[in-house]
């Protein structure tokens, strides 16, 4: 059996790379999902294995069940405990100018997997993509491709063992990148793209043909500044599960190449303030806390919208307690708040009606402020210059 | 109305860039052809005019016909007039090392314009193309577009005035080649890829973007090494009138990306040496005269395997003549000896049944290894090294 042709919508879920939509206030069935894309959990075994073979405690991320799912992660951890290279290869499709607190939530995951393993990463900015998709000029794509590389820098990653690249502009740089895109592109019909994808005989033959180009960099072979004279590198991706159809089609294709399919590890959804029914939207700024929001505007945000699960009034709060399970204050901490003593008196107090919305917003306000003010003085040390240096084709670190 | 969407098939005629199949001995019906693909018949008022802006006599595939087809070459000519600037685009897909005669035709063609207007060439090697449709790999596509070059560059272009490209290379060498192919490919959908060039659901994802590839060089922009700061010059496209679908969504997309629609010249098919029925194939050598044959091999295929227009009988064809409009030699003399009295000569006394097939075959043999032999020595001087600078992406002689 091939890992493709599954289904797209999970019950009344929606989930494509184009669209997350769940029916539910608790947002998407994330175990339908997993049994639909024929991903596997991870399990509590799994966790152990990773610290065992890191030699360090889980990220928080991981031990709440945030990264929850994956294919052949065991493989890479075997790799690793064999000292034997792989890579890991993550991206962003730069819609716009401003970025969320959920679109760090990647960068902020494979920023530790980087500093967990010591290994080389490669980023992609889908500016073609988003190009083909939006109603905006290439050259447009290309220039927020650029801005959205500072917020990703800004997130700390190594230099020596980064590359971020512009698909426009890569493209025209590697003619191994370009091969492989057309290696995949004549593996694929329209027919499997459209089962994978749900493309319509209306959609422009751009985006047909993209997925190859999401594909390609999962490949070492695209790479060979990077790579030198090592072949056929595994490779590991942290994304949210949104983007797994492109990776699916990725493993099949991959052993017709003769190449490694890629390992993945992904995440669940960051819900939108006002909900996980919401959607989150660069485009509407009450939807998210944003990377460019001040102090005061995370405040009003968060008190203004985040979903409150707790009782209509403070006394029936303290009668039948809060539902952490659908407030977005406690949602996001369980994100961000790493203190898992602390999260857990919260969701404790919260359920039990002792703490009251307003002080899960107190303190989501805090650990907000927090990160994004740190996350605004890291940015702008990065100018152009440093930009142009990780967007730069050059050879990375690579110790094995 | 736009150029695109016109049938493919014209009577029982099969006419598309991958399969050119004619139900009658004569070859294709190309009055049919020029009325289903809307372009305009090269008409004696038409070629006067392309006489009097050129001060010189036409080329002898003009005056004779096999260009015969084209769109908007009126402006073509009113710009020179003008002294204004336009650049030709020709291209090959190089399936093959070995290139036939029917190869050359485009090339011969082109040199003339290019001598005759003075203008830069781009001529596009489609290895990926090559790579999508064949079983081939793309390094292999990618050679045979180095080894084809040597016979193009050996027709003579001017080296000051012409760049050869192969997609692979110029594609990872060329932001604005990329961006003009994804700008492309925004505009076209499948459905109408499928309407233009049959398509189905079973073709690949590469095929079906691909024809992006061959529009993008239309557009001077793909281009700014050679045209520096001027933008949007027009171009003018020799080729084989199977390429014009190509053409035609490439005409369709330019006014929505404010481009100038590309002009076209087409020419006829060159018949198999077995008629016009039959299909040249790279990997038949009996079905034409190939570049790399030898005197006597393009004696023997004449006399053995060239389709004979004369009577049964020696008796017969001096009783009733033969018939030149499906006789190969004579066809092909028409394309290769310039002598328009011989030719004449020749046809008169054919058809009169005074001349033999005999003698119409040692005519063809002697003029086609008479240009063989020429191109053999100067193919002999194209090295590696004088590919690479026809290859390498650099200014062009562009005087205006």
């Amino acid at each position: 059996m091939t890992d493709s042709h599954e289904k797209q919508n999970v019950g009344e879920d929606i989930v494509t790379p184009w669209e997350v939509e769940s029916a539910s206030e608790k947002g998407v069935d994330y175990d339908k999902l997993i049994n639909n894309f024929g991903s596997k959990r991870i399990d509590e075994a799994l966790l152990e294995r990773i610290a065992k073979v890191t030699k360090k405690p889980v990220h928080h991320m991981l031990r709440r069940g945030i990264f929850f799912s994956h294919r052949d992660l065991e493989t890479i951890l075997d790799l690793h405990e064999k000292k034997q290279p792989f890579f890991l290869y993550t991206g962003r499709g730069p819609s716009s100018e401003a970025m969320h607190m959920g679109h760090l939530i990647p960068f902020i995951f494979t920023k530790w997997l980087q500093d967990t393993f010591d290994v080389p990463l490669v980023i992609q900015m889908t500016d073609d993509e988003k190009f083909l998709w939006k109603d905006m000029t290439i050259d447009e794509a290309n220039r927020l491709a650029h801005e959205n590389a500072k917020d990703i820098i800004a997130c700390g990653f190594d230099m020596d063992k980064t590359f971020i690249f512009s698909d426009v502009e890569y493209i025209s740089q590697s003619a191994e990148f370009y091969k492989n895109i057309c290696r995949i592109q004549k593996l694929v019909t329209f027919n499997q793209a459209k089962g994978i994808f749900g493309f319509t005989d209306s959609d422009s033959i751009g985006k047909i043909s993209f997925p190859a180009i999401q594909a390609a960099p999962s490949f070492s072979s695209s790479f060979p500044q990077i790579f030198g004279d090592k072949t056929n590198i595994p490779c590991l991706i942290p994304c949210a599960i949104d983007q797994d159809p492109y990776f699916r089609m990725t493993r099949d294709a991959a052993p017709r190449l003769n190449y490694i399919k890629p390992a993945l590890i992904h995440s669940t959804f960051f819900p939108a303030l006002q909900g996980a029914q919401s959607k989150m939207s660069a485009s509407d700024p009450t939807s998210s806390i944003f990377l460019t929001d001040s102090d005061d505007e995370i405040k009003t945000k968060i008190n203004k919208y985040a979903y409150s699960g707790g009782g209509a009034t403070e006394e029936e709060h303290r009668a039948k307690g809060g539902n952490c399970e659908v407030d977005v204050s406690y949602q996001y901490l369980t994100f961000f708040l790493e203190d898992d003593q602390r999260l857990k008196e919260l969701e404790k107090g919260y359920t039990e009606g002792t703490i009251l919305t307003g002080e899960l917003k107190r303190e989501l306000t805090k650990v907000l402020q927090k990160i994004v003010g740190d996350h605004r003085t890291r940015r702008a040390a990065v100018t152009d210059e440093v930009v142009n240096q990780y967007m730069m084709s050059r050879k990375l670190k690579f110790d094995y």
